[in-house]
């Protein structure tokens, strides 16, 4: 279990409950524009299907907390464990990545069938034996929802991802309701951070995950971040000046990739009609050039920040400066929003703040994910939640578009390879 | 457009419409047994998902029939000829077809309504100008059918494929109503055929494909056949006398792949509490020892008869025999059956005969897929129908338990590459 | 062991040293040109180090010969019938194939003492003992014989291809003593052979391989063969009337490999200043239109008959017209000349000849490599020589200007799958 | 050009030529007990062939000072730059990586004669024209030379590794002259490092590499660090525990690259005659389990540390201890004692001292290989040199048995893949 240095909060049974049930039906909420097809498949190895991602989030809370704590409690299917393991060594074998994508059984109907069946069997123990229950199982109950909100992140852009193969451009919702594009942003403007011995990770009550401890102390050198993140015509700029034909900008690896798949442009940018266009959750849309660009890996955020004459930020520096500047989800684009896009920052908005820090984009750092200074993996198959994948992959900060609200926190460390761009990752420049 | 030696058979508009209606209705009939989710999937590459199968069939009426001969025709969709072509150059790009699996959109409900715009069109057509269109739109028609029934074997096969790989191992059809397995099959016996000059491909009247033409003379030494096809008892002593171990009996490439992919049985064959079974449409049944042996690639099927000492027909030889012995497809088992699965030969079968020549299984050659004296590849795109694929497979002869039964010949030549296991292939042993 | 339906020619030990030293010569003859680092490298997978090749006759001679037939015979070395066995499977593990060329030990001095210490035991063997020997011992000299001579065609190809990737276009001969390219080739035509029952196979005295065998009869029908191999000059108009961008006359299989590879030209063909050039044994010289075309596959082969508006013979056509016409390799061009090319046809040849059919180019032939009827594999590792390769090549016939000229015979089938290019293949039209 | 904050060292002509020929020579002594053929071969992507070692830091002199600064220059061959570029971008196309060992010419005899073509116009200019030479050629004088010791430990481990890909096992230097085993290693001690905030990065006179630049402050806390290097014994007690077994130590990536590829100890280690051996320069040795454990990834350096309730040092504490214990090269292994492989510490060994943090095997740190704060890539080609590996790699600190003595500093950053083991790399525990 990830170590918690606090107790979860509200633990009252139907506070608990509530919470419980608003989770669970955010994720089926998720995948009611889908049809049966949309959910089975998994055009690339990153991409789980969306029923897989519904039984997954299911078979977490079978396992972990019913099957501990609910006397008596029955499988709803004694294949399931193997079906929907996901990556847990510890919990036996289980089917390959690659081959999510090729079960068509069990259909959709018995995986929300299995959800029902395990919401019945928690909602009963919560309303039943909730005295009765340990703190160990209120930790993991709270582990259970924040991990439901990531797997609503992934839902969110694994759909996305998905409907994107199709020559068909289908729309996940109607685009009628979109607002109009900005015409322009508001200018961007340095904002200085003080240098000095700050405190960093999760510090707060509260839950936090395990890879946000122990808080510890780091030395910043005084530096300048961007109140705003880049936007697409920024972007664009970089792209008609020829960065992605210019080695000059870029690391080797990145270089070396760009070149292997033709990247010309963000992951979803096509040509049309002369004209760059976008796939979004509203089908194909005109690119706004003031909005925040997303789907960059950090290759490409990279070479935008040297060709800008700039830097990606460390991980310490963005949660130093988010510290600083006070940063609260308040004004972010979150999944509850069903924009599933980043948000122009109005034209009137403040110069002397800095915006967007939590919300619309995952901004790219250039820190290694490491384990923080005392970090200690736990005992059993919830050690395998963070400690395993403290290697190659760098550290994104602060929430999208896609994530839920109550998800996020300044000490939050999310993790992707530098290749990575199906998630609404985004650029902000420091220097 | 294929060499067609003699007129279509039966060409009055109202028989025409029934034959288009029933093959179409077949089409759709072994679909509804499945899930939306299992029409979208694709496994292997060897498969397709099943609506894409029903959309291609479709999409072939449309383009080659509707769009030439339909005044007016208004195509369903302009994005579905991109979609929906499976491999022909000549009609420009096409979905790479490893990819076919992963496309969510259109959904089945979709390709559905595909089909009964391009049936609707197709029945007007034929009823309202049968009189005014030329003979070569029969000849088109004809081949439509004999397409559309090909798919429907691929549809009866990538079905089981497709089912076979959720460990839940799902029924297509219940169980319930199989006959119990047979205890003995009649024993093998040997058939000799006369030496001499024979003629051999389509000779007779109606349709056949061009690669069953010309019709021409091959000189055949004297030979004997089996009176049966190779038993599932039959093979399970190869496998237990270590015919998977034993590098003699095999092509060496065979021997590299079955190494490779750690080959033990045919495709399907599982153990199971100290049991072979296999997965069938109807679920995992004990394997049947009367049965004829499926599943094999030509590999085992070669390694089988070194090592009981024979050897497979050629594809000469094969249809001699069958012409010699008078090969019906009467008492075969076909599509129709819906068995979908070769069945055993009754005990008191009479040992004098040829029996399994038509239906059960296709029966591997030890002959090349190459094109016959004075072929000649059609111009168009319906000259890529077979011509293209004239190396590096072998032939198969007398359709399977997946065929309908009106689509066989004794001069039909079906074809794949000596690794393919997932079509009804079967052993006939010669010496 | 083959195979043999006569005994070896002139069973007189003197003799049988004298070509012993004379066909061991030859394998060292070839690699004098070389340099060591030349002998090491294996720039693809069917190319093997010249040392290799070295290396591995002499590991037939002292494994099939030496160590059963020379008492007290003492192993040079006891890894090297790992390092040097090709792919008997019967004579336990190797060196992976794909490793051959990472292998810098044993250098090429040691490959050179293990070749004297083999010889000088064989000639031991057979000046003391020669009267001791069995017949089979004798069978297996004929066959070491034989099986060196293929390894000197390969070495030859090999050491080809091995010079071809460097930059540098190394010559392997200089290129000063090559003759004036011919201007013009002898006009070809078109020569009939009626048809009929003929007999095909090894029928003559002396040695064959057991694909040889059985001689048997086959019905031919009367066809046309061309008097020449196909030029280069007629090559080129295929070229350039694009026939490397048309699909229509080409294999399915070839065309996607052909697109995948960017096949332009022949293999080793490269523009230079904008003329097509040719990397042969003497450097990189200009093409020569007279010359017949080489370095074709089958599917190029195929490819370009199509667009001839012709086909390629079957391997019993070729015999077949090979016998009619009394082909001797008399005028052919072969390993001995040094010339490593195909010659062109004297512009006063004999039009009511047919030319080049023994030596200069292997030709393809549209007949897979399969069994002839009767085939019995033989027991024991020698039964791996030939038939576990009989299934997905294709038969080329006639021998070629890097095979010894006295390995030569009309009914000697070789055997390549249809994308090789490295051989010196080329192109007999028939129709 | 990388950043110089101080004037190079010893700008004397005469002293600049002693380096250099002393460098130069240095190279080619290393090959010396090489064959030809050892020379031309890449067994694995991450070796290069000798022989393109020798000419490729050739081709960095005649590029970056001969064409530049020597005039009249004539180069040896036009198409070298091609041939031996390494990865510079701007300096044009280049043979690919995989494809160094498919390359036989030109020779080895070649490469030499392309290297006196060089040290002699290198001479003549130094000889000549030293007074006229600006402070940036010696600058770039200065970093050929640190290049080219560069890749003299890559010769010495690139050598190994080509050596223990043949069965042979062949020595590079005669095995006689290496001394008995050691006995047992000197205990391991836990040695504290207070914590503060420290200055890391290059701080002194001469040369650096860009990487160490700029010198800047860290917090560091208080933390321990072993005073000698894990031994092979301790190593061994970690396999024989089942540490490649149990995925619970094991980073992810690792732990399914360990599986893939059969991990069960360091590489070149095995079992023969039921004891452990290892591959070395000195042929096929038994384990001396005093010796430190040598050629394993970060994986298994990391998943080590784990089982043994320990971790990695960062690159700042390693640095920050480095500094403190006043580490010199004096009592190091080093590539000067042609001992090529990291020594015992002897038992008599001060407890109290930190041993071995320079020489004997590279000490993986858990820390990323970023840009320190302030890094600028240079312009030009050599901006190529380090900046563009900043990503995915893990810094390595210390220097190894086959590292030149006068190459390392506390402060030099070395990096590689975490799954690299091909280097002499060894572990180092903190806490």
């Amino acid at each position: 279990m990830p170590q918690l240095d606090v107790a979860p909060v509200a633990p009252v049974a139907t506070s608990w409950l509530a919470r419980y049930h608003a989770v669970r039906a955010q994720s089926q909420a998720l995948c009611a524009p889908l049809l049966p097809e949309d959910t089975v498949v998994q055009p690339m190895l990153d991409v789980s299907p969306p029923k897989w991602h519904l039984a997954h989030t299911t078979w977490f809370w079978e396992t972990f907390l019913l099957k501990e704590y609910a006397p008596g409690y029955q499988l709803f299917h004694p294949d399931y464990a193997f079906l929907f393991n996901s990556y847990y060594n510890s919990l036996g074998s289980r089917v390959n990545r690659a081959d999510r994508g090729t079960l068509s059984r069990p259909p959709l109907a018995d995986v929300l069938a299995y959800r029902a069946h395990v919401d019945d069997a928690l909602s009963t123990l919560l309303d039943e034996r909730a005295d009765e229950l340990p703190a160990a199982f209120f930790e993991l109950l709270e582990l259970g929802l924040q991990h439901e909100q990531q797997h609503q992140e992934l839902l969110a852009t694994d759909i996305k991802y998905i409907l994107s193969t199709s020559p068909l451009a289908p729309e996940y919702l109607p685009a009628t309701q979109l607002p109009a594009p900005a015409v322009h942003a508001a200018p961007a403007a340095w904002l200085p951070v003080p240098g000095g011995i700050y405190r960093v990770g999760f510090q707060e009550e509260g839950f936090c995950f395990d890879n946000e401890l122990a808080a510890h102390e780091v030395l910043v050198a005084p530096f300048e971040l961007q109140n705003r993140l880049v936007t697409n015509a920024e972007y664009l700029a970089f792209i008609e000046a020829g960065g992605y034909r210019d080695f000059r900008y870029w690391m080797g690896e990145g270089w070396d990739l760009a070149q292997a798949q033709g990247w010309e442009a963000p992951l979803y940018w096509v040509q049309k009609d002369g004209q760059w266009h976008r796939f979004t959750h509203h089908g194909l849309q005109p690119v706004d050039g003031a909005a925040p660009v997303t789907h960059v890996s950090f290759y490409e955020a990279d070479a935008y920040a040297n060709w800008a004459g700039a830097r990606l930020p460390t991980e310490a520096e963005w949660e130093t400066a988010a510290r600083h500047f006070g940063a609260t989800p308040a004004r972010g684009t979150w999944l509850e929003s069903s924009r599933f896009d980043p948000q122009p920052l109005p034209a009137d908005a403040d110069p002397a703040q800095c915006h967007q820090l939590l919300g619309d984009c995952w901004e790219w750092t250039y820190s290694a994910y490491h384990a923080y200074p005392g970090y200690v993996r736990a005992a059993g198959a919830l050690g395998e939640y963070n400690g395993k994948f403290m290697v190659n992959q760098l550290v994104l900060r602060g929430g999208s578009c896609a994530t839920p609200e109550s998800h996020i926190r300044v000490s939050y460390r999310n993790f992707f390879h530098a290749d990575k761009r199906w998630q609404f990752t985004g650029i902000r420049l420091a220097r």
